[in-house]
Parts: structure tokens; C-alpha cells; sequence
């Protein structure tokens, strides 16, 4: 139900968050990266085990608290209602935020971006509840200014909100997939895909760029206006968060050295 | 990458089904509803086997033909490029078509539009991929013009593309998202939800409108331009197809026999 206005040092946040009461704790240690857990399908524990958990800030979004009866990650931080809490990490901390206006997952990025966090990834932000995953993708939409970098990952796919231009590492045959997030993109011009761009817009209902896949080692995407999501299925790659909190896979299938090919940050 | 445009007699399909150099089968049964296979998340074998078949064409898009190993519904047309069929129905007709610029669940609905159905139920729709979901959400929003309802069911929500004014059996409580399918529907006003709309627009990235609820026995929604998209959260109820082809809860949790609440048809 908010808009939001992404500031510099944050302040809008600072301001809302103070403006619901919320007790802000000190930073005591700058991150570059937050993983931020939601409620949804849980990704295998293999992936997550190969997310690399340095220097990242682990703030469960509610019920995404609950991974400890599957994994073995523990969050720093529970933020939301907490209706969905199961109590799995006695000794975390909580941080209750009622606020009908906003879901878990706004909750957790507003306390990532006044952690001063710059880049995101997002577990268990799809799946199960389609009103959910669609709500996530908004959310994705509205705080793409306020981050550097916001990746949704699960078990078959990455998906971030691109800038123009941007390129990206790519295998010859990888698969690449355009969504306009907000219903149109225009004048995407493209460079190593196989059906390439060429100014045209990319329209919900009417024109979708999903299913293409890249020519060689680099994909090149240049856009006008609107929100492209790029969706990198990952097809049993294994995917990894690099130290500079960049999400990139290990390589096409039968080529998990090769070291950082389809990095889509 | 094809606009649709729907003709009364379904002309513009026969005639693209006619160039891709498709032989049409004649219409030897006038379907009212068919069931559209995909192959995505699998609804649970409870779920379809409450979807009443009598009356309706099943129609397997591609890999949605395999369901034979896990369900007892046996397709009555595979139409797809055919890389995902695994065999499974030996003796079910197909339907070859390669066709690059329209995707599995595209060439099902266009054969179902020559068939004269008027309702169809998607399963298979959701899940997995999201790139998949995406794209078949934007194919819906083509189609719409082409039923009278499109329905697509997964093991936790039912969505449908509305028209302005829609009114819908509810219960006190009862979840209702709704999600701007393309970017933006304008001048949203509604009746019967806890968070009423009063002319707002809902648009991705800046208003949304997931979690509301049914505040009685009925909710109505008028809106002014905008391709609306109304899910509503299963939560445990079982589905069914009614007899007209169209698809209704079987009521609240623990109220099984209330015979058609919830209908979103």
C-alpha cells in the first residue's frame, strides 16, 4: 500500500520504521549481502548449502524462521506479525512489525536497507501460493532502487529486475527468459540470444520473451522503459553466492568448475 | 509473439491451425468446458479426481500428456511440439505442431477455441518454473477474450481473469487476492471485502491487492481498464467442476456440503 521512496542514507526508511515503533538496533557490523528468508517452497538444502554464508546478514522473513527444522541456517534476525513463527530459534531475536500495509518480505528488505545491506537474495519468496509469489514480484518492483542487486531464487530458477544495459556471462545454449514485470518493457535491443531484439517492446498478453536461450559467452540486454525481470532457469546447476555477494551459477551441467559463467548480478 | 484476435466463429484459429498445416479433426461432440493438461506442479489425485469429467475435453498440452503414471485421466488430444511426451497414452491421438512462436498451452487453447469450448480449467499451470507460470499468465490475458471463463487450478489457489462487474458467492473470511495481471487495473471499487476499494488502481510495484477477505456471503468488484486477475486460496477445500463447466469450492473447511460458495465463475 506504500510507495517507496528510496533515499540515500535511508532516512525514509529510518522514518517509517521509527514511525511504527520499532526499536532499531545499532549496526555493529556492516553487510554487503542479506539473505532473506520467506515462507514459501523451501529450496533443497544442497542449494542452500551452496550459498556461501560469509559476511551475509540472515533475516528470516516470519515464517521463514522455521527453516531450522530443515536446515541448519540461523537467522540473525525474525521480523514480521511473527503469526507464522513457529518458535524454532528460541534465542534469535525478534522483531515484531504488525503493519498490515506491509508483507514479511517489505519488512525484511526495509531492515536490510537500513542495515545498509546493498544486495539481496531472496529464498522461499515463490511457490506453493501464486497471490504470493505475484505479491513477492511486486515487492521486487517497488524496492528495486533501494538496492545495488535483489535476486529471487528457488530450486529451478533466478530471477532479478535488470537495469539498462546489462550483461551478463552466459554458455552457449543456456536458457534465458524476459518477463515484463509490470506488464511492459520498451525497446529491448538484445545481443547473443538466439531470438534476438531489436527495439521491439516486450507486452504481458501480447508479446513474451520467455524460452530463449543465449548464442555463446555473453548476453547483452539494452531496454528504454519498464521492469525486465530476467529468469535464468537453472536446470540442476548449483548456485552459489560469490564473497562480493554476487549470485552466479557454477557453470552449465557437467562443467561445475568452470567459475562463474551465468552470473546474473 | 502472436496477438490474438478472437473472432466469433473462431475464424482467425482455424486459419493460423490451417497454415501451420494442422488437419483438423471434425467436431464429432460439442464440449461446453475442457481441461487443459500442462506440465508443470501436478495437482494432487484428490483435488482431480473431485474435477467432474462428464461433459469435457481433455486436452494434454505436450508433457501435460504424462499425467497417465500418476492419474487415471486419460487425454483426449496431445498437441504440442511434442519433445515432453513420454509415450505414456499409446493409443491417444496427436497433434503435431512445432510452431516456435506459440507455446504448449496456446496451441491447447486454440484447438479448444475450434472446438466451440467455452470454459476451460488449466492444471498444470503453475509451479516449478516460474518463467513458465509467468508466461502462461500472459496467455491468459490473450485469451481472455476467447472464453466465457478461464480458469486455471493448482493444489493451492484458483485463478481467473474477471470482467467488470463480477460478483462471486463468498464466506465470512474467505481469502481473496487480487493481482493486476498486466501492470495496472484502474478505478477498482468493491463490495464485501475487509479492505474495501474505492476507486484506487492497483498496479505492480506501488498498490497491491493480496491477502483481503470475504467480510460476508458475497463480494462484488467493478473496475475501469485493466486485465484483473482474482485468486482465491484454497486452504484445504476440496474443487470441483460443476456441471456447466464451472468451478466452485465445496465450501469453507469443514463445511463440505455447502453446495456452490466460493464459485469464481
Amino acid at each position: 500500500m506504500l510507495q517507496y521512496s528510496p533515499r540515500q542514507d535511508g532516512y525514509g526508511t529510518v522514518l517509517r520504521l521509527h514511525k511504527k515503533g520499532l526499536i532499531l538496533t545499532e549496526r555493529t557490523q556492516t553487510y554487503r549481502h542479506a539473505l532473506v528468508l520467506c515462507d514459501g517452497e523451501k529450496p533443497s538444502v544442497e542449494q542452500l548449502h551452496a550459498l556461501r554464508m560469509e559476511d551475509t546478514l540472515v533475516i528470516a522473513a516470519d515464517g521463514g524462521g522455521n527453516i531450522g527444522k530443515d536446515w541448519e541456517i540461523r537467522p540473525d534476525l525474525i521480523i514480521g506479525d511473527l503469526d507464522s513463527d513457529d518458535g524454532s530459534w528460541p534465542d534469535v531475536k525478534r522483531l515484531y512489525d504488525p503493519d498490515q500495509d506491509t508483507n514479511d518480505l517489505e519488512k525484511a528488505l526495509d531492515y536490510a536497507h537500513v542495515q545498509g545491506v546493498s544486495r539481496i537474495t531472496i529464498i522461499g519468496g515463490t511457490g506453493e501460493r501464486l497471490d504470493h509469489t505475484l505479491k513477492n514480484l511486486s515487492v521486487m518492483v517497488r524496492y528495486k532502487e533501494a538496492f545495488e542487486g535483489l535476486v529471487l531464487l528457488d530450486n529451478y530458477m533466478k530471477a532479478r529486475l535488470i537495469s539498462s544495459p546489462f550483461t551478463m556471462s552466459t554458455w552457449t545454449g543456456m536458457k534465458v527468459s524476459l518477463v515484463a514485470a509490470s506488464g511492459k518493457v520498451t525497446g529491448i535491443v538484445s545481443e547473443g540470444l538466439l531470438y534476438p531484439w531489436s527495439g521491439q517492446d516486450l507486452i504481458v498478453g501480447h508479446y513474451d520473451g520467455t524460452s530463449n536461450q543465449a548464442t555463446g559467452e555473453q548476453v547483452t540486454l539494452r531496454f528504454e522503459e519498464g521492469d525486465l525481470l530476467l529468469i535464468v532457469p537453472l536446470d540442476g546447476q548449483s548456485c552459489r553466492v560469490a564473497q562480493d555477494g554476487q549470485l552466479g551459477h557454477d557453470g552449465p551441467p557437467g562443467h561445475a568448475e568452470q567459475p562463474s559463467a551465468g552470473s546474473i548480478s
